[in-house]
């Protein structure tokens, strides 16, 4: 018997309902908690627009996890803005072995759910992909789509081998990593300079950003003070991983960072988590942030007056 | 005979229509140059409203600087934006003795005209006051009003002396320095962080930025990197002078930095006078700038863009 026969979607978003969604069209046993949404998958079932066909799923939809019940394995899609409200969604869902995979962005996520519900629960997935929601259950994947996962300061388990398999199996390009916290440092020294000097600077693209010689040298410059925190703290990347950063970023063209789009549609932006708690972290290791710690602040400012005006 | 009965004011915007004003209302020989309100100027006088009081006065106004002619003193109350303006507005005002009295923000205003007609003839003034066109010709004197009037790596000159008493005489509180540059460092303390945040969090006035911990702090950092600057470059500031920029700015209430209204109406603003430069100077003197550096970055790229959208 798989240990994730029953899958709980928490935050059925474009991110949740993507590979929740893959999850269930290939057989698996999924459940989606599902608010505004919720009438329109519970008529059309959710439907993924990808590699230019359309996968329709008839998912099993829900309004609140006291109807699902307890579930082996949680995935965490919520922005981590909202983590507040998993407090009460998660009790439900858990059975005795049951697993918490956060799939949310940036640093503090895995901490969150370890100091409420163990740590030995929780694992992370960085998702590399590009999705957009276009009406109720219909999510668009656009591009990428590859996901690592790994267990919270572990080596990868029976579980993490399991779900890795089975979105293998839902035609996903996942893999398990040993040191889940280094790939989310790696994931960091791309989305805090261009998610954040994207809002910083009133509206840039990534190549608006490469292309401005002073934005660009910032650019270099934040990650050089995350790489040294990354370091510090244990994580042994090399400096030439943030040069191939800025390389395959010249690729991008005119990509706006999801940030850019949640603050200039008035959405919550993650600022804790990829900014704030980044730069507490280095602190506490002794690595000097003044730029990261003024990024953190401006954007504190910026995404309380909501979407640029 | 006075080395300056004879005056020519080149950018008569609100400080430059104000002190020249002020000094024509009380007998000073004053030429105008005007564009946009040459011709209500000439039928009407300039206006200045100041102190409870109106004052009108027969201003001199030319639209060209050879209806002028030579003069003993030239008040520059250009943008630094505009000085570019200056390579065909000066000559005609020549002598051989006509001093150049940049009335401008920032830093680099008297090595440009240094430069070019020769530093002996170079003044400055650091203005404090709160002025407002209100209307072509109309100038309203909100507050303050306090000028420090310098000879530009020299100690104050009679010229210097008349100058001041020539204001003192106007009623305006004018008082010669002994060490320009260092006054325009005292200065950029406060408008470095201060005009410069306001912009960057997107529209914050001295109340925001000081009732935000994040940014107060900011504020106070990048006063730190100014202040050390400014030792290394030979200038003897001691902390007791940041810190009272930051108390003396808790009065302000939600005032907004001249460079913020600047960026709102979508007019140029003073980037590299008073960030720019001071970077770079302070960066040649071996001082250390992240925060001014980033600040700069994100303000050239955010004022290229005009106003905030």
């Amino acid at each position: 018997v798989s240990s994730i026969s029953r899958i709980a979607v928490v935050g059925s978003g474009a991110v949740g309902g993507y590979y929740g969604g893959m999850l269930a069209h290939t057989g698996c046993d999924v459940h989606f908690l599902l608010r505004s949404d919720l009438s329109a998958v519970r008529r059309d079932g959710l439907t993924i627009r990808t590699g230019g066909r359309t996968v329709r799923v008839a998912a099993q939809a829900h309004g609140a996890v006291q109807e699902i019940g307890p579930v082996d394995m949680v995935l965490i899609a919520l922005k981590a803005t909202a983590n507040a409200a998993l407090e009460a969604l998660i009790p439900p869902l858990l059975h005795d072995a049951t697993a918490l995979v956060t799939l949310q962005n940036g640093l503090g996520n895995e901490e969150y759910l370890a100091e409420r519900w163990g740590a030995e629960r929780v694992l992370g997935g960085l998702c590399f992909v590009c999705l957009n929601r276009r009406a109720p259950g219909v999510i668009e994947h656009i591009d990428h789509g590859s996901i690592s996962i790994g267990e919270f300061h572990r080596a990868p388990s029976p579980r993490t081998l399991e779900l890795v398999a089975a979105l293998q199996r839902a035609g996903i390009d996942a893999k398990a990593v040993p040191n889940l916290v280094e790939e989310r440092w790696r994931k960091l020294l791309w989305n805090i300079p261009f998610n954040g000097l994207s809002i910083a600077a009133g509206g840039a693209t990534v190549a608006d950003i490469l292309a401005d010689a002073g934005l660009r040298r910032l650019a270099r410059d934040l990650m050089s003070e995350a790489l040294d925190a990354a370091r510090r703290i244990g994580h042994d990347i090399p400096d030439s991983f943030a040069d191939f950063q800025i390389t395959r970023s010249q690729t991008m063209g005119a990509y706006q960072p999801s940030s850019l789009i949640d603050w200039q549609l008035g959405r919550p932006v993650e600022v804790e988590a990829i900014w704030g708690e980044p730069w507490r972290q280095g602190t506490r290791a002794d690595a000097a942030m003044p730029r990261l710690e003024m990024l953190y602040r401006l954007l504190t400012c910026l995404t309380a007056k909501g979407a640029a005006a």
